[in-house]
């Protein structure tokens, strides 16, 4: 039976088990749900060997158990890696949800649950190529190993050491992360690049306690009133970085790549998806090339002082804010902390204290988007989807990019099959059921043709 | 007897009736204590008509009632209008006082209760003294009338209205309030003048909904950000202030009125109050000039996107914060806040939206420190306090004062015995006995001086 075949013959069954994976609600940011992880994993585990998959266990760390599983052909033939997660963010806001988040929903031919896109929804298109593969060829064309956290929406911290203590055990000529998105139904793209990240929090420590506004307006430095000197001092109206050095190793762009990844994106799509009307950024560039090829800075929270309705006149004792700045290559996250942290103590104003952490430190990951191996993702696609796949970058974070690289010494093809409309981490999170069916096909061709590379 | 003997033989039956209004958890800003406004309302509607005053009575509004009394001796003679105010602030953080807040406690020649300074225990001081007047001298040197109203510390909608429809009722020569500090124990001191506030609540709304920094990051405004750029571009870093036009209307200093004000808070005052070890403003001139004559801004509270631990990364869809203005003569606050609205508009980064309300505005006070009555409260202090009276220049406000100006065309003596240890709004307030007793005896000095004026 050909792939397209057994996909139309398996529709309901492969919703029945997706399903069933989704009614479990392991949100990972919760610890009232810590028993859904033991049941997400443990799930996996059974689904995985049902498939035919071997030596597949759990590995329990101080968080969520990580989930794995082999299948060695041959020695001689390439392994691909695959990477999952299973966690999900929490559901909350849920009144606006218009079907429950736990029960798997199918409507206008798409899936709504929470994880029906990130990541349950995407990870499994791979295991069902992998089933058809094993159930109507009775063996893969490569040897594959599958690696799944739980920690992926909370930062986790245990997938590291794991990698960096399991060498071994993950060794594998590429990964593959079904985990992002294309840019429609109809246009097949891929990932050649993702921005890293550097995460911090800074705290701003004025007066002893809340003084009067009164008594020390114009004496006493405010820390509201310093937070926001430092985050205006930091980047301009326009986005651009203020930072000394912060711009020294961006990559410059060629001129056919600044053409590749143009015109994928349209202002007006952004401005719909956003319900914003004035874009920022530089205008003698694509949009593309401002979110994917140039870092960004953004507040993610701030809080201070007197927070409620009516009037109280303080000087607050204390303000804390956090933000990100995204980074590109040939920028690292230790540097770009180095830099900013140096910046902040330089640029504070008198009279207040300050107290800076990196949360958190990511390289950009990028890949030669002309490589064999992205070529042939791109044959998977065009053949599955019915038109050329165009080469993106993109503007967010897989922080396991970087880890494969570092510690396994390996790419990964990132093909995702969600699309921009899925409402990751919204109310009504969705996946169409067509970039199920064609993501399975999609997933099973790479495949082979990776085998026969 | 006089009236230092009378304070000797009342101390304690002064104590026990202070205590017993003290312990009336009159705090307006919780609505659970409604009945407790109705209780100290009542309380003092009783404790009037016990002392000797005429035509007590309770006013009800949609808030908290308003007690009026007065006693009328001689239309000749000049009449005084007090005013205090009967609410308090909440006693939060609890834990953080050494006796409850709500049970008055003398401990180390000071009671220690909420209200204890702010403003029960500085009201009473006048009352105490009207009660020695009727005891002793059966009557008043001169004509009083008091008004206590009970949303003090609420920012109270309801003074106003009631002031402007009882024009008649409050007619009166002079107003009285004992509702502010003095320099110290050995150095007495009489406000002339108060600074203005206009408060404002800004709100800067950009995506739809919070969305993904990574996707959106450099193409969409952050309204962070945006609050951050439309904060730092109202005052430096030194305090001063950036809005165009703001200090036309500044009124300049002489050099005698300089050296008034001049020396008396140090630095090294400041320093201790606040814990701060580095001050803002001016070197110019002296912190009382900076405090007290020059306008200052500060945002009282600030909160948008995520505020929880760990790292989320999105663009929030909304921030919102809160601050004010202090304004010094001539200054306005209706000119003030146009201004800032104006400003604001003009500076507002693209692609945010602003909604910004102007919550309360009042104009500053000023009164010459020459003046007849300033120089009878000022002898009547020397007297009591057995040191010169200084005149000082307050960074607070007191709307009240510009109201009593503005409907019944009449000054405010700010005559204050806190001090500035007392921890008004904050855990273990308290007031020194030593200031209640000399507290009343200056109140009498006050009332029999200003009557032969």
């Amino acid at each position: 039976m050909d792939i397209k075949t057994y996909i139309n013959t398996n529709r309901d069954r492969f919703l029945t088990d997706l399903s069933a994976f989704l009614a479990i609600p392991s949100v990972s940011t919760q610890p009232e749900h810590k028993k859904h992880m033991e049941k997400a994993s443990a799930w996996l585990v059974k689904y995985l060997r049902g498939i035919g998959l071997k030596h597949v266990q759990r590995y329990k760390s101080d968080g969520a158990p990580l989930v794995f599983a082999s299948l060695i052909e041959n020695p001689n033939k390439p392994t691909l890696l695959i990477y999952g997660h299973y966690d999900v963010q929490p559901p909350e806001p849920i009144e606006k949800w218009k079907t429950p988040p736990f029960v798997a929903t199918v409507k206008n031919d798409k899936i709504f649950a929470r994880g029906a896109s990130d990541n349950k929804g995407q990870m499994i298109i791979n295991f069902f190529a992998l089933e058809y593969l094993l159930k109507e060829h009775h063996k893969l064309p490569l040897n594959v190993k599958i690696i799944i956290e739980g920690e992926e929406e909370v930062g986790g911290k245990h997938l590291e050491p794991f990698i960096r203590r399991h060498k071994d055990l993950l060794k594998a000529d590429f990964a593959l992360i079904s985990d992002s998105s294309i840019l429609s139904k109809t246009q097949p793209s891929i990932d050649y690049g993702l921005r890293g990240i550097v995460y911090f929090e800074l705290e701003i420590t004025g007066p002893k306690q809340d003084i009067h506004s009164g008594t020390y307006g114009g004496i006493i430095q405010n820390p509201t009133n310093a937070a926001a000197q430092i985050i205006a001092r930091m980047q301009n109206d326009n986005g651009d970085l203020l930072i000394p050095g912060i711009y020294k190793n961006v990559r410059k762009f060629s001129k056919e790549e600044k053409a590749l990844i143009a015109d994928q994106v349209t202002k007006e799509q952004i401005r719909k998806e956003t319900g914003v009307q004035e874009l920022i950024g530089d205008r003698n560039i694509s949009v593309e090339e401002i979110v994917g090829a140039k870092p960004s800075l953004d507040v993610h929270g701030i809080w201070g002082g007197f927070r409620k309705q009516g009037e109280k006149t303080i000087i607050p004792d204390k303000v804390t804010c956090k933000f990100s700045i995204r980074i590109v290559p040939y920028m690292t996250g230790k540097e770009t902390a180095r830099l900013v942290v140096e910046y902040i103590k330089n640029i504070k104003p008198r009279g207040v204290k300050i107290n800076i952490k990196v949360l958190s430190a990511y390289d950009p990951y990028l890949m030669d988007f002309r490589s064999p191996v992205l070529q042939i993702a791109g044959k998977a696609l065009a053949e599955s989807f019915g038109a050329e796949a165009k080469f993106s970058l993109d503007g967010g974070s897989i922080p396991v990019t970087t880890m494969f690289r570092k510690f396994l010494g390996i790419d990964t093809v990132l093909m995702g099959y969600g699309l921009p409309d899925d409402n990751l981490h919204g109310p009504n999170e969705k996946m169409d059921l067509v970039q199920i069916w064609k993501g399975i096909e999609t997933s099973t061709k790479f495949l082979e043709y990776l085998a026969k590379r």
